[in-house]
């Protein structure tokens, strides 16, 4: 029986690095797994990601790779047991409801360690599923005094990262700070169209005749962080506003859920507010 | 052997309607051979696409439809042989080559009168076809000059709709005005995403995981008429821009193609910016 | 406030059959809000679908109308309030769960009555959403005695429709009888591929680089009733069968969602093992 | 200046593979522009894409990983310039003047050397593109006849690929054996449904609401050889078979056009009746 390991590492390329990064996984008797490599040629960066099996010592072979690798070089070792996430929510229960129906029956590779609304109509579909349900009314708050109980209650769980399904507040840079490129976002439309409040009047508006959704990493400029899974539905002018917003639910849940698993399965690389995924 | 006729009604709605014109239809001996309606409710406005066959008198049945409908109705007997069009173009090749393939081979309602291109490149691939190609150069003219060489040239062609396919000059709205709601354009992104130049350098830079193109109707605003057809499709962190160029290619000239199909057979109604398409 | 109504009515295909029917509702002083009619050419027959609203007689217009229309027509009010459902299953939660979800959240044209299984694993699921779920296993009992307990349950219900949400047993034609096209199912293929047992390990087998889903109504003969939605999604060489099964499960909830909705919304016609969608 | 090459390597999976196939190179100041590899876990098979650049010696690189692989290794050095291709055709037009289009604006990485067809209907637009077209009829011929007349003609040729587009004629073994694996064929339908004549005539009979596209390798078994490509469009109830086929000429086109692109960049691998691609 063999161990299996999760590595990613992310350097400027240059001649030889899959060599010596294979090398030292050949001499700790390691086996590649699986391997997927890309050169970004617009910044000339190196991405892999690997996954490797035996018995052999990885830290040494980390140590080894710290010696091998040019300095500045990401090398990372990612868990393989299951991440634990807090899930932020409003109102609107699709997402929450897809997530936790994934997470009971084993198809989400996380642990929901609780979910946190500023609302708190969705505790009851929460405590369904045994799952903690923190109701942190906005109401009669400091946006930062909000935030900062929030966080309180985040320090017990210590997720490895947020997932915003649907969550309706904008975040303060210092609150997304505590957590950098952890946070994930679903938003009701194909960014970079219809930024800001009410995108499916937005939408109505203009006529299009497609919407979308659009999973994202969380930076300090709402709406603009690295994109991790974008997926659209066709729509006709018969649909109303809200016939566009019950279509929205279907294609966002699909695309937050997709958006979690490449995470969490260590999938993505961040560079340049663009995201590399090896699928 | 009976006569096809399309007729195309809308009007603010009101009770009765659908009766009392397929009430003409049934006095005058014809029968519906497919009948599509659609009421707007933000608008209240009513839509009524009919192909109705038979041997009576269209001109008796406009006249009563005339009498029967609400004034200011829209009562339109649309044409059903193929319609005469002009291409406009600048140098890209591929939505051209697709429609003059589609006209070559009878999958397209219409006639491609003639090709005007800004540029002189696309000339021999419009002569395989025995299509005339006329080179209106923009260079050393006022864009006024320009589009009045272009406007006399139409005028011997007399088309019904001007198609742009990729022609990447910005129309004055006096040209615009020329041939009010008869101009279909290919926008290279999915709107209104990407409006502006280099779509496609802005979509690498913003990290997109999906291209779209989107037809629509060419209005004084520029990218911002109302849309006919979209579509997207995927890609991923190694397209590199040029990538992004040529499969958006694909996706613009489906998207043209189909949205021609739609105008040419009467199937688009618009009203404040959005079209109603009866597919 | 008007009543709102829902008209369906097919019958073979003869001149003036919109002008007929629409004349009953404007006589009744009915305004029409929706129509769809078609016309199936191979079988020259007529469907309409026609919402509309007034004080009014309805069973008045019900009787006019069957005195205009030809013998044999028919002429179907149907229910606008929310139909009574039952759901069977076997031990896969995706479909079950996303149906659950959306009952609970008012996303369903439908209610819910009791959940039947042929094994008990689903009925924690089912009792957190406060729906009766019964068990009723088939070990040691004839099919034929296995059916006449479920019917036995589903009689309390007095359900509109059945929905298979991934019930992996074939149903005899007895027990169809019960039920004519008022079964639905969710098949794990893209119709008619991949027809029988273990579709994702053929689907392996075979290569194939997209898997599907079809929602159909089910007759006596298995996998081939009339066809309400397909869907697909896009794989690749690096999906096992198990990849393919996981994957292939968010297209299945969300096609058997939609087919649910456009059968309890009165949308679906049926002739000829073919379906007539007005969406 | 420094060259490119591509690398294929397909070999039983063991230990260290990618180290050593990356230290040839490496020895070689070879640097690894892209690299691309998958083990087939069904069959324990190793697959590996390589594009390198360097100016040192390929042909002693390719020596050395003879030695340093596994005895019945394919170590192939696939040609970066373009391909020539001979495309069979019989009477439809879309699939070949798409291809024609792609080939005169320099979109598809080969060079058509030739179009042979079994009627000369499609002559005239393939000399609009200046390019041999063969008029090889099968009437009054035996079918191996027929092929013979083919195959003379092929070899003044050479190609590296037949495109059979919209090629209507089984071939026979014999012929196959000819072209191994290099042979590849769009079939109008989403395989392994509707196999045989009639595909949509077969599938408006069933009442499929998507119509596909397949393109794939010719083996002996028609209609089941390895699958490079599918896509589909989703249609209703409306669609004749007429509007069907058309409708899938748009698919069709698109299909074999990316397939063609995957095959003459070197993407695909084939194992057990599977491909394996790296796009």
């Amino acid at each position: 029986m063999m161990n299996t390991h999760l590595l990613l590492i992310d350097c400027p390329d240059e001649k030889g690095l899959v060599y010596r990064i294979t090398g030292e996984l050949w001499r700790h008797d390691f086996n590649i797994v699986s391997n997927q490599e890309f050169v970004k040629s617009s910044s000339n960066h190196f991405f892999m990601r690997t996954v490797f099996a035996g018995n052999g010592s990885v830290n040494d072979v980390i140590n080894e790779l710290r010696k091998a690798l040019p300095t500045g070089a990401n090398i990372h070792l990612a868990p393989t047991e299951k991440r634990p996430i807090v899930v932020m929510v409003t109102k609107e229960a699709h997402c929450l409801g897809d997530l936790l129906l994934r997470h009971a029956y084993d198809e989400l590779p996380a642990r929901i360690c609780a979910v946190v609304g500023n609302h708190d109509s969705l505790a009851p579909l929460v405590q369904k599923f045994d799952i903690p349900f923190h109701y942190v009314s906005h109401l009669g708050r400091e946006r930062e005094q909000h935030e900062q109980e929030i966080i309180g209650i985040l320090e017990q769980y210590q997720p490895d990262y947020l997932v915003l399904a649907k969550y309706m507040r904008v975040l303060t840079p210092q609150f997304v700070a505590q957590y950098p490129n952890r946070i994930i976002n679903i938003h009701h439309s194909f960014l970079p169209a219809f930024i800001g409040a009410s995108p499916y009047r937005q939408a109505f508006e203009r006529g299009v005749k497609i919407i979308g959704a659009t999973a994202h990493i969380v930076t300090d400029d709402l709406d603009t962080g690295p994109i991790l899974v974008q997926d659209v539905l066709h729509i006709d002018h018969s649909y109303s506003v809200a016939d566009m917003t019950q279509a929205g639910h279907d294609v966002e849940k699909i695309v937050l859920a997709k958006a979690l698993k490449l995470v969490l399965e260590g999938r993505v690389f961040l560079q340049n507010n663009q995201t590399i995924i090896f699928e």
